[in-house]
């Protein structure tokens, strides 16, 4: 503690430390009533957060969703009680001081890592390391393409970010800071919590990286203060907004500060004790007791909360005075209200494909489908992991999104997974923006970490995700997803689409872009696969998981169920079948997160008991088939699995398909052995 | 073109430029023949792989298994013909030439990516980029390991590695330097193809990273050099070894070297065309047909490839001189083979706990035996992504290994799991060292695409994952996994272990430490358990994967199937359910992969028909479930599951247990129900 000198810090700013001395405490008394929690960093860094909040985010906790807030993201999600004390403080309603003294309790808003949509304030969910820092990149470039398309008097804010060492440790804080600096996403700030420790110790334990020299590689300002001293502090941050860089601010700060952990793992991440916490209240200068807020601090902290109300009704008026139809565009793109005409339009496109019948991949139906529908929602915004023309996301219309051009509507993320996206849950998190982007399915394992969080937080980002099976050919076992479907599928709300054809990823795109709280995966082939919805229909049937695609001629004995590219292949043995006098009915199964969501009747008139079940689909069993072989009036002895019983190999898919023994004769075979 | 003067180079240095020209031309026919492939980047580094291995790469064709040979690790894998073309002209007796005429077709050891284990000479397989970059990193570590403990006679090398701007973006490359330059791997050197393109177009359309100043920043040497200079690759070579950092060195190249697609995207991932290679056999001066080497330019590959035989004689002398015991234990840790002592070692653990039957959580049962295991294993090395006090994985007697002590054990990996996850495939990969690392099992998504390649290559990391369910308590959903065994469970060649008590974490870890195949996952409670396994049983019962723990007493009405931490509620269960006169057997499942593998007898003997079933796992139903539950002679009526239904929340676990309903008493009444 030798450069700290906490009584001269008091007197020097002895309004500013009794401000940060409530949000220490509280985070210290929340932590040691739940006996869980991390006191270290909230205690660390209440300086930074009280200097930003008093002097720089523009934020309402009145209106806590007003679109043109300041975006604040607490990365480092283990200091939650920060965040938790400051929304208390600074007046916002649900924040009560039961859910401080609730904190980490079943049912509390104050869970052990922010959790967005538990509070509001929470602009996303953090304890993963780096995903705040990430999802924050997608927020600021969602600010610069709201600000391209609405004008500067609707959308004029910056995002700030508190991270720690955890954050820029993890390999997803590369890809979001090389995005950002790319992006020259300006109004990015980040307030690196610079306390030299970590779980296991001191951070040169693991890391010697030179911080500062790592973000100036990658085009970022950096600047750096004494995250104790509130005039350097608000300096700093003075300073940051001016870059025309994003900007990192080194925050040198002392982890658990004051007490006798300081500055030690040992404050990172249980309670300090009963006795410990008797000194800090000695050494904050703070007698009250836990929970309790004197009046003057709270006065001066719910005169912060309530700094920003003027701001937020002069925005209000400068809306006000937009066009009765730009005013209802805003509101329905942060309602994440789909245009009424997508309906229509998809419609239109399913018709037409039912009659011309093409032969593409649905990789390629995609592409088909976004070009009708983006022109009519621009609020779509696409883009690739450096596989744009093997992805098939970028349509005609859209524009590259860069500095030069912040009204482009397609981001090259670069080889980045995983930051595109927590990217892509920033763009859809920041509200104004539905965001698509694509790389292989195979990389689905890169980018898991943030889509977990999609799932998690409830938002509708779409992931497009081709080259879906072994039908991707040559590339080989590491390019080719056997196993990932089980986790698309597994994942709590996810819709995992495996269209058959252009008309089921039509459908299937309409749900996703209609979602307003549940992520979607589109496995799309890399093979051209045939029409084979050829009759139109209005109704959207991949709403319903599955269908009866074809019934079967004469007694029905046997229900084929496949999914995507392997549809075909069941059509195929149908019609094997049916020559063969055995009345074979076909299930297309684009969904089967949305069919275990039907009714049992719904479900039994699709499955009845009776008919043999064979399953097809180029991915393992464990894929989520049981379910629908064995159970849902299935029978062991009366069921079969044609799909991949390993990983793939490298060859041309049509070989690949035939030696894994995924073919319609391989299929006609089982079912004889079943019905035999 | 301007800057690259084809027929100048080929004057200057024609000996070398005829033999860089068999490499690119045997790309360039390979990709052609297959009509599929990556002709670009192997044209734009074939003159720096041309040095590398002719100056400076020690390795023996006829020996390719070396142990002290250098490392080569291709990580900018889509350039595979490279790899290929290399060894085929060095002599490696496998890659023949009929080989690379079958690149990526069935069952070629030419595989679309390098595959390990296709052909001797591929260390890893890469493909998905920033892995080989990564793995090599656990190379240079185990390097240093092995020379501190056998001493430098034994183990002296270096580990090199060619990557791409891919490997670069990626974040895991990030977390891989970071490790590298903290652990100072002053003998892994990186070989940057700056070639300025990726597959949408310039690097420059999605980043602006001065990569060098990123190296510099987390430790590394510096030097560049022109790719296409063999004197200047080799002066930068020769610096590089000279360093007491890991070096990288940015080798300024033209993809697609020397033909019209030369430095743009086009170059990168498909065949030339005829017409535009029969150009290019005259700017090359290689007038030969596809696959014919000249007999100089074979001559002169012959004898590159024989440089290296001496080098090796020598090791095998200084080997030889070794006492016997001492080249035993080289050869079998090399060989992965455990020690002798070690059944013993464990059945007289799990005879002990059986007789004090301790209350503790798994993870400190892991402890507990790699306390009794680490001393006897001094291949195994430890390690944890910066939570080592919350997985245990630190034992008395390893150390920590780092520059200071390199016969350190346990290496803090830092915020890093995919790092990690990589590093610990390099260091199994190297040889002679059995890794395992730790951290929460949520974040299996941070190192999903690494565990993905231990499963494929088959090698036997291990790895802790604690924290295993919503037992973690407080930390809330963002640390609970729920879905995690799903995608464990659903990968081919993986062994996930949820043990029940110490006992069978023991016998989980004898399997791991036995494995030489099969990577395992040891999911691992945080909150403690009763031992379950109280009498002594010699046989691994665990390597059945599911046996029957306790019996029913009376007529057995139902059977009650459970993991890890919900075997001790199957246990209370079925006390009430013996109590209320319902004979119940409990089947302890510790390992759902290895029962699958057992034959129908033994899968009959423990899951009779008849009975009613309930499984009880604190996850989704489907981690795998159905397949116990509705098949295996179940029936859909006659069975329940008692587990998650979606995403945890943030409460002390008991709590979250039975709002969950994950009780005794909720698993008596389901068999109630079931059996009314």
């Amino acid at each position: 503690m030798a450069d700290v000198d906490i009584p001269a810090l008091r007197e020097k700013h002895p309004d500013h430390w009794m401000k940060a001395a409530a949000l220490r405490m509280l985070a210290v008394d929340a932590v040691q009533a739940a006996n869980s929690g991390h006191p270290g960093m909230p205690m660390g860094m209440a300086d930074v957060a009280t200097v930003l909040f008093e002097k720089h985010l523009k934020f309402d906790p009145s209106r806590p969703d007003w679109p043109d807030r300041d975006r604040f993201v607490l990365s480092a999600g283990h200091g939650s009680m920060l965040i938790y004390g400051l929304l208390h403080l600074t007046g916002y309603a649900d924040m009560t001081i039961d859910e401080i003294k609730n904190f980490r309790q079943w049912g509390a808003k104050t869970a052990g890592h922010p959790e967005y949509g538990h509070a509001k304030g929470i602009e996303t969910t953090t304890g993963p390391l780096g995903q705040g820092l990430s999802t924050a990149v997608g927020m600021a470039m969602a600010e610069e393409m709201l600000r391209a398309r609405f004008g500067r008097k609707v959308q004029d804010h910056y995002t700030y970010v508190i991270a720690g060492d955890g954050c820029l440790m993890e390999g997803i804080s590369q890809e979001a800071i090389g995005l950002a600096g790319r992006q020259k996403l300006s109004k990015l700030i980040v307030l690196w919590d610079n306390n030299n420790i970590s779980i296991d110790g001191e951070i040169s334990m693991s890391d010697i990286t030179d911080q500062k020299g790592r973000f100036k590689a990658s085009g970022w300002q950096v600047l750096a203060c004494d995250g104790h001293d509130p005039e350097d502090i608000d300096r700093a941050l003075t300073e940051a907004k001016k870059s025309k860089k994003p900007t990192l601010i080194d925050c040198k700060t002392h982890i658990g500060f004051g007490s006798s952990k300081q500055d030690s793992a040992k404050a990172h991440g249980s309670p300090l004790g009963d006795e410990e916490i008797a000194k800090l209240r000695d050494t904050y200068g703070w007698p009250h007791a836990a929970f309790v807020i004197p009046n003057d601090v709270a006065d001066q902290w719910k005169a912060i909360g309530e700094r920003g109300a003027a701001d937020r009704r002069d925005w209000e008026g400068r809306v006000a005075e937009l066009s009765e139809q730009r005013q209802k565009e805003i509101a329905r793109v942060f309602a994440l209200e789909a245009p009424k005409k997508l309906s229509a339009r998809i419609k239109a496109l399913k018709k037409q494909i039912s009659e011309e019948a093409p032969k593409v991949a649905t990789r390629k139906s995609s592409e088909m489908v976004l070009e009708v529908v983006n022109p009519i929602m621009p609020e779509n915004i696409g883009g690739s992991a450096d596989l744009t023309g093997s992805n098939n996301t970028l349509t005609a219309d859209l524009g590259i999104f860069d500095e030069k051009n912040r009204k482009g509507r397609y981001v090259h993320y670069g080889i980045r997974e995983h930051g595109m996206a927590a990217a892509m849950n920033g763009l859809v998190l920041h509200g104004g923006i539905r965001p698509y982007g694509g790389t292989f399915m195979a990389f689905t394992d890169y980018a898991r970490g943030a889509i977990r969080l999609s799932s998690l937080m409830g938002i509708p980002v779409t992931y497009v995700m081709t080259h879906d099976s072994i039908g991707l050919g040559e590339d080989g076992p590491t390019h080719q997803p056997v196993e990932h479907l089980a986790i698309w599928r597994a994942t709590p709300n996810t819709w995992t689409f495996r269209p058959c054809d252009t008309v089921e990823t039509a459908e299937a795109w309409e749900l996703a872009l209609t979602s307003q709280n549940t992520p979607s995966c589109m496995a799309l082939s890399r093979q051209g696969l045939p029409t084979l919805r050829t009759e139109h229909k209005n109704s959207n049937l991949t709403a319903k998981g599955a269908y009866v695609l074809a019934e079967a001629e004469g007694k029905r004995q046997a229900i084929l169920m496949a999914t995507g590219s392997e549809v075909e292949i069941a059509m195929k043995a149908r019609d094997l079948l049916q020559e063969a006098g055995i009345g074979t009915r076909v299930v297309s199964v684009p969904c089967m997160e949305l069919f275990a969501a039907q009714d049992e009747s719904y479900r039994r008139k699709v499955l009845p008991a009776g008919p043999v079940r064979v399953g097809i689909e180029a991915a393992l069993r464990d894929c989520g088939w049981d379910r629908w072989l064995l159970g849902e009036r299935g029978r062991e002895n009366r069921q079969a699995f044609v799909g991949m019983e390993g990983f793939g190999a490298s060859a041309p898919a049509p070989t690949i398909y035939s030696e894994m023994g995924i073919t319609a004769e391989n299929v006609v075979e089982k079912v004889k052995a079943l019905i035999a």
